[in-house]
Formats: C-alpha cells, sequence, structure tokens
C-alpha cells in the first residue's frame, strides 16, 4: 500500500514532489456549510513559507492556492476540497550532481532502498514542500474548530540548538522570524543562525504548540488515543525525532504525588498531563512538544557511497535552512489542528447523541 | 468510530475490561503457514504479568491462553486468529469506593466525560489489562518476524526514577524484575522501590526498544512512516508521555555535522536516527525509546471531585504497581514488533516486485 | 491483508471456523447507553438456525451468546462489545473423507489456491456457520436503529426455485419456516423442499429486504454510497450471486418516464429506486433484493480433482440444506441492519450539525 | 466522514465537480517502475467520452490529463499519482433554472437533504462527470494487470432497453459507438436511440465485463470477497441498480448439479460461478453485469417539488444521453480493473510468501 492520506474522517490527501509541476491535497469529509476562500490560506501558508526572511532557505514560491472542488459560492458543499499549488520556483540544477550520491542523514538512500528508484528533484516526495498542503489543508480545521468549538491552536519555538527563552509572550511569538516568545533575545538568534550558516552547519530545534478550548471527551481508545493520534501526525513531519505530550520525558524523575493534576471545584490545579488523560481530552489545554533534527543538508563535506557501492563525499550546495525548526511551527500547529477536527467528528459519530446523559462536570 | 484495532495489513483488535469475564484480541492478516501454539504465548506474557514479583502489582492472573480460530494442526491458516484470556482474580470490590470519584491523574474522568457512563471495575477498558492481548498478539508477530527476516526485538529500562543504568548488558536484562541491563544496581533498584512503596507514592521511567535485522525500505511516506507508526503505537500504551527515535530530545542541541550517520563501505558510522531516514528503515537498528509517567494511583490522598462535581479526596487502595514502568518492556517491544509486521506486510504489497531493481547497496 | 472486519464507524470484525471450538465476533463503535442482555440475540438467531425445521441443516447448535465486553450493568459502555458462541455440535468425521478432494462449485478449492492450506472441518472459514455472528452483532444493530430512528428491517422469501408468491403478506413470513409472504402455498413448498432432498439435489432462492423509516441522507458519495455498501455487504453473504436495488435488472427494458419516481407534496408517487438516488437514501422504504445460489453440497456425484490434481468424483455426504436461501433472509436482514447503522454513524460525523440548514422538505 | 476513496491497497480519490474549474485523481499505492505516459489515458477516456457520437451527450471536453505527480521519466515512483483534467465546455447556464428545483429520479434531491446545500452547476458532484477519473485512474491499473499478470478486463453492451444481441463478437464491439457485440444490429440500435431521443424519454442497459487470466486466490474472505468488493464498485456507478456475478439472478431457478462448474483434468466444464467461488478468484474468466437506469433527465415533464416544498413540474434541457449505459462500458471496466489490481495487492501482501506451499492444480 501506500500511505498518502491522513485523518479518518476528516481525511487529508497530499500529493506532488518538491520540483515537479504541482503540489496539491484533497480535504475529503469537511461538514457542509464552512465558509471559506482561496485567500484565507495566504497567512498560513506566509508563515511557514521558505523565503520568509534570510533566517530560511532562499526559495522563494508564491504558495497560490487554487481551490479546484468542494467549496461553491463561497461556502463547503461537503464534497472533497481539492487544493493546488504550482511550483514555480523550483531549480533542479542545484540538485543534480548529487543525483547519484546519497547524502548522509538524508531520506534519498532510504528511498532508493524501498523503491528502486527516485525522483531527485528537490528531494522528491521526501522534502519538506510537501508540508505545506498540510498547512492549507489545516487552514479548513482552525476555522472549523474556531467555529465550531472556539478552539484555539498556535505555536512556538522553545529551542534553536541550545539556546531557549528566558521570557513566555504570546504576543511576541509573531514578531520575529523564528516564532520566539521572547523578544529581548531576537537579535541574539540573528546572531546565532547567521554564524551557523557561516559555518556551513546546522543545528536542532524544540517546538510547542498548545490548543486551548478543546472540550472533555476527545480521543478514541484504545488505538485512536487523541495523544497517540497527535505522537503520529507530529512525528510524521519532516526532521521529528520525538515527540513528548505535557511533561514527556520529564515525567521519568517525576513523583505521582507530583505529577498527577489534582481537581478541585476551580479545575485543575496543574496540567502536567498535557491535557489528555487515558487518551482522551479532559478539557485543559492540550499542549504537545517535538524535537526537529539538524538538517543533513549541510555545506560540511560528509563520506557517503553513491548509487553504485562506491565511497564518496558529499557536500550538498541547494538552498536549505540552517535550522529546518524556525518555519516548522506552523506546520506542527497543522497537524495538531488536523487531529482536532478529525477526533471533534469521530467523537461525534460515537456519542453524538450522549447528550442527555452528559456528566455535570465541566 | 471507536478505535480498538491496530495496524493495517496485520490487524490487531482487542477488546475486554480488567475486571469483566474475559479479555481477548483478534488477530488478522497474518500470513497462513506460520506455526504456533497455545504454549508460545506462556513466556511473554509472564515476562509482563502482574505478580511476577513482589515489586509489581499484586494481582495474580494466569493469563492462559485459548487459540479460538484461525490455527489448524499447529499451523496458522490465514483466517482470523482469536485469542482468549479469561480473568481469574478480579476484585472489584477493590474498586467500589471509588466508583463515584476521578482519581486525579486518571482516564476515569476522561471516560466519564466521553462515554456519559462507565465500567469503573479495576479501571474497565482504561486499565493496563488491555495490554496483556498486545503481548500475546506479538507473539505472533515476533515469531514471524523472526522467521521470515531474522528479526529479533528486545527491550529494557533505561531509567527508573532519577536512577540510570552504569552498565549495560543485554544479558543481565532477563535476569532481574526490572528488565535492568546494569546487574550490579539490581540491589540499589530493590531498595528504591521498596522505600517508595512504603512512601505510598509512585515515579516514572524509561524503556529503551531495539529491532535488530530491519531490512532498509519499510516504513511508508508520508503519513504512514515507520517512526510515525512507531509513535502513535507506543504512546498508545498506558501512562506514556513520550516518545523518541534515535538521540530524540538530544538532538535539539546537536550540529548537523554531529548528528547525520555517516556511509562508508563498512556501513554507517553512527547510529543517531535510530534507523529511520525520512520514515523508512536505512538498515540499521531501529532505536525507539518512552517515558511512562508515574501511576496517579497512588495511596496518597489528592483531591479531586465526585461524579456530582463534590470536592472530595481520593486515596487509590487496589493493588497498583509503584512503577508501571517495571513491566511495561514487553509491552513496548510488542507494539515495535506489531509496528514492524504491518510495515513489513505493506511493504511487500507496493514494492514486492521491486526485485530486480533493487539497488546493489545493501 | 486479510478482511475479516465490516463498517466503518460501526466495525464488526467476526472470527471462527464452522467446527473449531468457537465463533465469535467484536463490535467496536457501538454508541454508549445502549440497553442490550445476552438474552435479546436468541430470537434473531433461532429464526436464523440450522437444524430450525426438517427443510433446512441437521445440525443442531445452541448457539448461546456469552457478552464478554463492552457491556456494564445491561448497557452499552462505548468499549469494544465482544460476543462468543462455543460450538457443539461439531461432526469433523462428516467431513474427513473430502479434505483431500475439491467439491465443485465450493470454496475449498479457491482457499486452498489462496492460501496454500486450508481447514477442513465442516468448510471451515468459509462455512455459512460465520453468519451467526453477523446475525448476532445485527441485533446491537437494529436495536440502535428502531430506538434512535424508528427504523425496521424485515426480509423475506421472494422466490424459492421456479416458484414465487401468489400473494403478499408480511404477518405469513414468520409463520413458516421458508419466510414466505403467502401463507397459502406453504404446503407447496414443503412438498418442493421434500421431493428436492430426495433427488439429492438443490435449488437456488431470492430474497427481498426492506427497511422502513430510514431518513433521507443516509449513504456517501462517491464510493461510500449507500447502494454500494449494500451491495457489497450482501454480496458477501455466501451463496450471493447478484444484488438489486428497487427495480434492479427490471431496470433495462424500463424507460426514464417509467422509471423516475415523481415527487408530489403527498411524497412520492412510487418507489422504482428503491428508496436510494445517487446513492443516497431518499425518505422512502430502502429495497434490496439478492439470489443465492443453489449449493454446490449435494448427493449427486460430480467431476473434480483431489489435492493431487488427479480427477475423481465428489457426493457431499455431510448435513446440508437443499436450499441454502430458505434461512438466509435474517443474514440478509442483518447486512442491511450493519449497513444502515454504519451509515447512520458516518453521516452523524459530517453533517451531524447541518441541523440549522436542514431543508424544510420531508 | 466522507467517501471520495476507492481501494485499500491501490487507493484512488477522485474530486471535483461537473461544472467546476477541474476533476482530478490521486493514485497512491502504485508499485513503483511501471511506465507510464499522458498520452497512454487519452484512448478509454475517448471510449469514455461525452461526445463520442451523436447517440450520447452533445457535451464536448477535451479530457486532457495533466500528470502533477508521482511519475519521473515516465516511470512511476511508488509516490500518489495525481491526475488532472480541466473542465472546459461546462455550460452552467442550462442547469441554472433548476437550481431550485428537484428533478424527478434524481440525485439533487438527496444531495440537498444530506448535505443542506449543493452545487447545482451541472449536477455538481453527483454527475456522471466524476467517472472520467475513474477510467483514467484504471488506465494505471489495467497496465499493471496486463504486464505482471497478463490479465485483459474488457466489456460490451448486453441489452439496450428491450434488445439484446442475436450474435456475440468481441472485435464487433470497440467498431461502433453502443460496444455492442452484433455488427448487424447496430443500425437498429441507431433508430431505436435516434427514436428515443426524439420521443424525449430515455432506456436502462445491461453491461457484461469479463477479466480474463484472473490467477486463481485473488480476494479476501470474509468481508473483502472479490465479488462483494466488484459489487461495490459496480454498483457506485451513477445510475446501476443492480449486479451479478457469472449467472446472477438465474441461479434463483437452477439445480445444484446443474449450476455447479465441474472440475476434470482439462479444467472447468463450465463457468456458472463468474469465476469465483467462496469470494476467491478459482482462475476462470471472472464475469459481472450491471443494469443502469434510464435517466431521470428526460424532457418529458415530471412532477416534482422545489426547495420550498411546492410542487412544481420539471423538464431537463441540459444535454443529456437517451441512454446512459451505452458510454459506460469503460467505466465497467475501469471499476473491475481497479478491484482486481487492489486485490492483487492485498494477495500479495499476506500471500506472498506462499510460493513454496502453492498447491500443484493450477
Amino acid at each position: 500500500m501506500s500511505s498518502n492520506s491522513f485523518g479518518k474522517l476528516l481525511t487529508v490527501t497530499t500529493f506532488g514532489e518538491s520540483h515537479g509541476p504541482a503540489i496539491g491535497c484533497v480535504v475529503d469529509g469537511c461538514p457542509p456549510g464552512l465558509a471559506i476562500e482561496a485567500s484565507e490560506f495566504a497567512p498560513d501558508l506566509q508563515r511557514r513559507a521558505t523565503g520568509k526572511s534570510r533566517y530560511t532557505s532562499q526559495r522563494r514560491e508564491a504558495d497560490e492556492v487554487e481551490i479546484l472542488s468542494g467549496v461553491y459560492e463561497g461556502v463547503t458543499t461537503g464534497t472533497p476540497i481539492a487544493l493546488l499549488i504550482r511550483n514555480t520556483d523550483a531549480r533542479s540544477k542545484d540538485y543534480a550532481e548529487i543525483a547519484r550520491t546519497f547524502r548522509p542523514g538524508h531520506a534519498d538512500y532510504t528511498y532508493w532502498h524501498k523503491y528502486g528508484v527516485r525522483d531527485p528533484r528537490g528531494g522528491g516526495r521526501s522534502s519538506a514542500r510537501e508540508t505545506t498542503m498540510r498547512v492549507a489543508a489545516a487552514v479548513i480545521a482552525k476555522k472549523w474548530l474556531a467555529e465550531h468549538h472556539g478552539i484555539r491552536v498556535r505555536g512556538h519555538l522553545s529551542a534553536l540548538g541550545e539556546l531557549t527563552p528566558r521570557a513566555f509572550d504570546w504576543d511576541a511569538v509573531e514578531d520575529n522570524p523564528f516564532f520566539w516568545p521572547d523578544a529581548a533575545m531576537v537579535a541574539e538568534l540573528e546572531q546565532y543562525i547567521t554564524a551557523l550558516r557561516k559555518s556551513g552547519d546546522s543545528v536542532g530545534a524544540r517546538i510547542d504548540v498548545v490548543a486551548e478550548g478543546v472540550p472533555p471527551g476527545w480521543g478514541e481508545p484504545i488505538y485512536g488515543k487523541l495523544d497517540a493520534e497527535l505522537a503520529a501526525a507530529l512525528m510524521s513531519i519532516n526532521a521529528v525525532k520525538g515527540v513528548e505530550i505535557g511533561d514527556g520525558f520529564a515525567a521519568v524523575a517525576q513523583k505521582g504525588s507530583e505529577h498527577r493534576d489534582e481537581l478541585t471545584a476551580d479545575g485543575f490545579t496543574s496540567n502536567h498531563a498535557g491535557g489528555i488523560l487515558g487518551g482522551i481530552s479532559s478539557g485543559q489545554d492540550v499542549r504537545a512538544s517535538i524535537v526537529l533534527k539538524p538538517t543533513s543538508s549541510i555545506l560540511i563535506p560528509g563520506r557517503s557511497l553513491d548509487v553504485d557501492g562506491e565511497p564518496t563525499e558529499v557536500v550538498t550546495k541547494g538552498r536549505h535552512d540552517p535550522c529546518v525548526g524556525i518555519r516548522a511551527t506552523p506546520i506542527a500547529e497543522a497537524m495538531v489542528a488536523l487531529v482536532l477536527m478529525d477526533q471533534a467528528l469521530r467523537h461525534r459519530a460515537q456519542c453524538g447523541d450522549v447528550g442527555a446523559m452528559t456528566p455535570r462536570i465541566a
């Protein structure tokens, strides 16, 4: 089989290679009656865009979304919504010389082994270009979640290499190219990335995503738990090597009396669980974190093999980000939003008539 | 919908509550011709069993597996394999008094909100009792993976609260009740757990799982990546709050020149990636780690609410583990094995005839 | 893969062989709060049962359903409902002599080619014994459909060989062992079947199923249409070779002006469409028909081959029905009910909040 | 949920409305290494095309396929193949006046009830325009089936209203606009359709599809049987009201001794079963038949209601076929081919290593 669809009741199927003619997606299962226009996709696509600043890849794509179906007179009809973006700045020549070699740490090696063939243009299907369509699809999910449940999904960088924020302010996040919550550190980050670029190296990052307003009850035990689906969704993002819910790995050294979130008439007293208990949302903020590895596409030569098994040395000269995590915040938000909308529909399917039985505790 | 099935081509559906009459599973999609007998399930079930030692829950289940279907004359026929285990040591009275209250940090709160009703006996469906069937199903997967691909999946505890191994030896792991790789520390762990039990508290843990022998090429971009499916599988285990592949969160502070695994004629020079690149296995060991939170079922009173929303104080008097992570190693192995067998069949479906095109590099 | 699960949001997984220790199923996705007890399964199981009369197979099974999970204090909890029936009257010796031969027209030939191995006891998995669990699962679906939507699903034989009813009365259907709607013909049918049994031959049959009360709007274009899913569900029943919706094949020779169902203020003027337009229910009765082939398990010798490819002659001496269609009415009803409940949940998932927009026409 | 994807391992997702900007599909799961070019889609699309002759709808679409992804240097890469066709001859004005009324027998009534909104342009999503993408996707499936298994899938009209062929010759089928196997009757058919068009009425039709070369063993009991999946696939085609496998409904009046296909050293002596036993292919030709109802879009006025529930009279003035069955033959072939390729991959997944055990009988 092949697995280019995501979600059970809100199903997003993406297609397209980095340097092919176009990328696109089909969003199936969106309820009818949601107002949506092509112009609404621009803001999140720009937040994610390569070429946004001098701190990320220099590729410049227009990322203009064409709605091919599923929307009539500005309103979703319940039929599949197809979105298309033409690739406009694909410079395949940059990659020609590495078509026969495998970049250390890159997917071209495993794609070759899996399929016995590959599209080397810009990384083909394994390129982060694919995530553009996740962000586009999630524009629909974010809007539906906001309108129907008052949910807000947003994220920020919480570590750039060894740097971590010394202060936190949501308002700062969108005011700098790093999605950094501490405005006072932006100059420091700029110097850090500039030095990194000059050295030809890359670095990892950490992103936190928070979903506010999620009602209790979403998530499907045992194998469709909310945290399990978030984990799959986030781990599917290029370069992600780890996922945490709530306190995550810090819980290794915590005591039960410390980790558990007590419940009072005023609500929970803490949120170590990240808003999920037993795979079901508790009504608290849903909190997830990811780590993005340092990209392997760097200017520092690395030992590798070519397709004939001969040793070689690889240097990646294409346009790449010194830290792919910088522009991954909207992608992480997108995956969280898509999971939540899918779970909302799934919950409604099974428990939609629980209303009368709904417990009195909010 | 409801989500009690796991896997696409090897599909495991589990059923049963902790204190209901039985638990069981249906394993669908196993190829015909695999020899399997009821007695083969015992070893892994005993490794996982509650009551294994005085360091875990005192519940004692026989865990005898009855094969109801799918096996004829000791060989799988290709039809669904149903496995059944009768519950024999269910003491519901232990839980009677908490039927109307929510334990802080426990799934009973969210189950109540989701379904408007719940089975309070022993945690019902949210109990770790369900994981017994994962381990049983994985006995089939482990055997198939070993016979057809020479794959070995095994795990060990890599942290118990603040304790971490000072030495590593696979041989030690199965010789102590903690799945601990450092034999010299076992006495220390015993004292640690005993003290913890006396204090009425619990602690978190970390488990590492390694799959050796996985060939390159398994995993399905973009939304069925091997690491994404491992993340979902592992996060679905009770109490897990985080998943890492390879170096995981350590990659935040790594440089690209440090993280990437170089490739020489003698193979990879390191394995920071955990054997997965672009969501596809690279032929290296697949390495995954998880954190299990400290159980919220402790003897130290905690503030909570009852089903009427009235404040109350909760103490869990049932038989529980001071560290649920101790016996989770076989469960983590099980999920990794189930994911791998599923991916093996999926790879064969799409790329089964790639043979002639297979690249020369192993 | 293997495909022993049915339905997307109400998922029924069946397991078990005809002469194995047990048959069973897991019903996943049933909403919480439905009252159900073990005794409620008996009526439909008896309607379907072998041994019901001298006109069907002489195998006598108790068919006692044990509810293993998913129901607490008589009410569904939203977790998977496992049902188990022990086989009590399995006489494998009847089949021993045909273990190495293929019955003409029987699935043992194709199972052998597919799996390279088979369970010959009573037809193994290919036996109609499996349909017992469909009927059991559908008891839940029928009850839910009745309680939540006032839907009634019932069927009757509409042809037995060349015989067809000369009158129609729903009340007659349950008063004879043939599910025949014309009481005056029952003696004629008895003679027909008796003669058939004596001749050692078998005959085909036709069954009609009607679902009353289905609201407009159920069914999912393009590939989850209500009629398409009914077709798959009904064709999956043993021996079924054709499915019709509404007028079915009679529409070949109809004119559009004759076939279309006109709409007036008093409702539709006819129901040629069988209650489905464009794959979506119209609010009229949903009508489906099936043909069941004459069973190939007959006493008249037939040419065949054995597992070594040697020519042989086969006579089936086991207990079999001269017309398998006679007791298939409850099975056909079951599949229609399962499809409808699944579609009800699917419709609720996507269009559950359409309420405010619902058109004024009922 | 919504259901615009078809197939489990070869998954086709279609999108697009009749008079929207474009229609398209994503074919996911195609093995890598299959040579395919845009020009290869033209022949089957032309066979299906509206405007092919004066006997079908006058709409004239270029139906030029653009391959957006999944193919590199003329070879499939294993990644999703997206195909796009721009609509060029959409005249929405034809439909403007019926935007507020429901055509008797048409899906616009049920779409309205399901979604609470609809795209009235040319029938929107319910238009047979969607089937264009099924035919396009099946070009890939047909080629793969032919190259890997020597399978040929073809069909023909077997009844046009009350007319049936008096002779049969595959060679004749492609030489007339009716896919009619009796060349001598073509003039008769032309007169029949011309008279029908003048009368403003429509008529039903019957199509037979035959797949030659299908090996024994394809199909997945119990709920993924080959015949069940064919039934769903064929019933999902616009206007189809019935599906038969092999002798189909004729089996009602057949005896077992007549229906069963005996087996000799020279092979089967007949093919009443249509090449499928127990839901698994037997190695004989797979034979399926469908009925297409007479289209409800006719010039003869019919009683109906408008969106306000007011009685009205409807005449469909758009470009329509007097017999939609005429050009449905390639669509029926397409669905059979898609089902077969999907089942081929599924069989390989579960039984791909059965080789050594394969029975000696072919």
